[in-house]
């Protein structure tokens, strides 16, 4: 599977590419600008050389423009600060086609206008995802996960000790999500239910960033108190 | 310290009782209707039984109408559906003085007005726990916590494994709530901040019922990543 990161050279797009690429997946990493994409794709290779399903393989991560990163993808997935959030979807609307499933780990917080990371904003439809949801193609099937994911921990080499909750109107695409998931060591990944759902889970993340702020941390969610079934792992 | 547990006769407030009760503390069960507000603390005396601090004292509950429990109080617990939030701030108000600290653990679940237990209902607030902050007489400090808790395992003997999240704009008196937090066992309690923060944890209780009804379970959360020593345990 082919995966398209939007927003990818930025730390939390890349942490996944690293994770994923290590995992065997084949990344492309996404950006406006062509060249720096292909920077951040050079930095990811180096970065996870020789760590491949623990064989000797080097990685192989790539970089193009955004769009056309999203037209040889099966799945795209959206890491980008929300003030930009409506204007990439509708950027990206004439590379998408039914059958993608658009990932959108985007979280509406303050900061990307000016305000508080611990703060979000209200979107009108609900969440970031929801939005997404109402600016892709038909037949795009959007799927909201790996907000509350540390940028900081993917980008170092232990596992992360998070679980990703996984929100969709899709349950096949949810399922394929959640089996990228638990491809990043030590997270576990969790059916939140419907894609309105999204709109918690993303207002966990300026939450967490409160904790990462008075504690100096950084810091994840794990979901308790479930069978051991209800968890991919 | 003495407690008292506002709507203490409902599965959340008699659970935290049952808690506090076993842990050494004076709890009175606080209910409109003082009769049922004496059966369940007498329920919680039986259930308690010879397992204060593990020595054979019994433990003591008493029950009694919410005004009058309040009034003996140094802490008021509020477990109140929300369809009742505001009516019942405004008949403590009497009741309630300077210096008191008011624990607010409502969610504003849409299923108190009828809807769905998955879903919240939008506070003008911003969340249940600041709507008490603007309903309570000055002096009285408003802190929001064990929101995320479940009933179901407060019930029970063991540990419940789950984080509460403590959110106040005084810090006294979040320290005081996380103390009490703490002494139910399995409990960590961790500063969440601003009392505005209290909209991000009560949203994830619809989220962690949501889990519950989906998988037969009965979650919490953890909050992982940070140092040991921004958790109270």
């Amino acid at each position: 599977m082919t995966i398209a990161v939007v927003g990818g050279t930025g730390p939390e797009g890349s942490g996944l590419a690293l994770r994923w690429a290590r995992a065997g997946e084949t990344v492309i990493i996404g950006s406006r600008d062509r060249e720096r994409a292909s920077q951040t794709a050079a930095k990811l290779n180096q970065a996870g050389h020789g760590e491949v399903g623990g064989s000797a393989r080097a990685v192989q991560v790539s970089g193009d423009e955004n769009k056309a990163a999203c037209q040889s993808a099966e799945m795209i997935v959206l890491t980008i600060p929300f003030s930009g959030h409506a204007e990439t979807l509708k950027d990206l609307k004439p590379a998408l086609r039914p059958g993608q499933v658009l990932v959108d780990a985007t979280v509406p917080l303050a900061a990307s206008i000016g305000g508080r990371s611990t703060r979000t904003l209200g979107v009108w439809q609900g969440s970031a995802a929801q939005q997404a949801a109402e600016l892709v193609p038909q037949g795009v099937s959007v799927v909201a996960a790996f907000e509350n994911l540390s940028a900081e921990l993917l980008h170092r080499d232990g596992p992360v000790d998070c679980d990703v909750i996984v929100c969709s109107d899709d349950k096949a695409a949810a399922q394929k999500v959640r089996a990228l998931a638990r491809k990043i060591p030590g997270v576990r990944a969790l059916d939140g239910g419907k894609l309105e759902n999204a709109r918690i889970v993303e207002q966990i993340t300026a939450l967490l960033i409160g904790f990462n702020i008075r504690h100096k941390g950084h810091s994840g969610i794990r979901i308790t108190g479930l069978p051991s079934e209800s968890y991919d792992i």
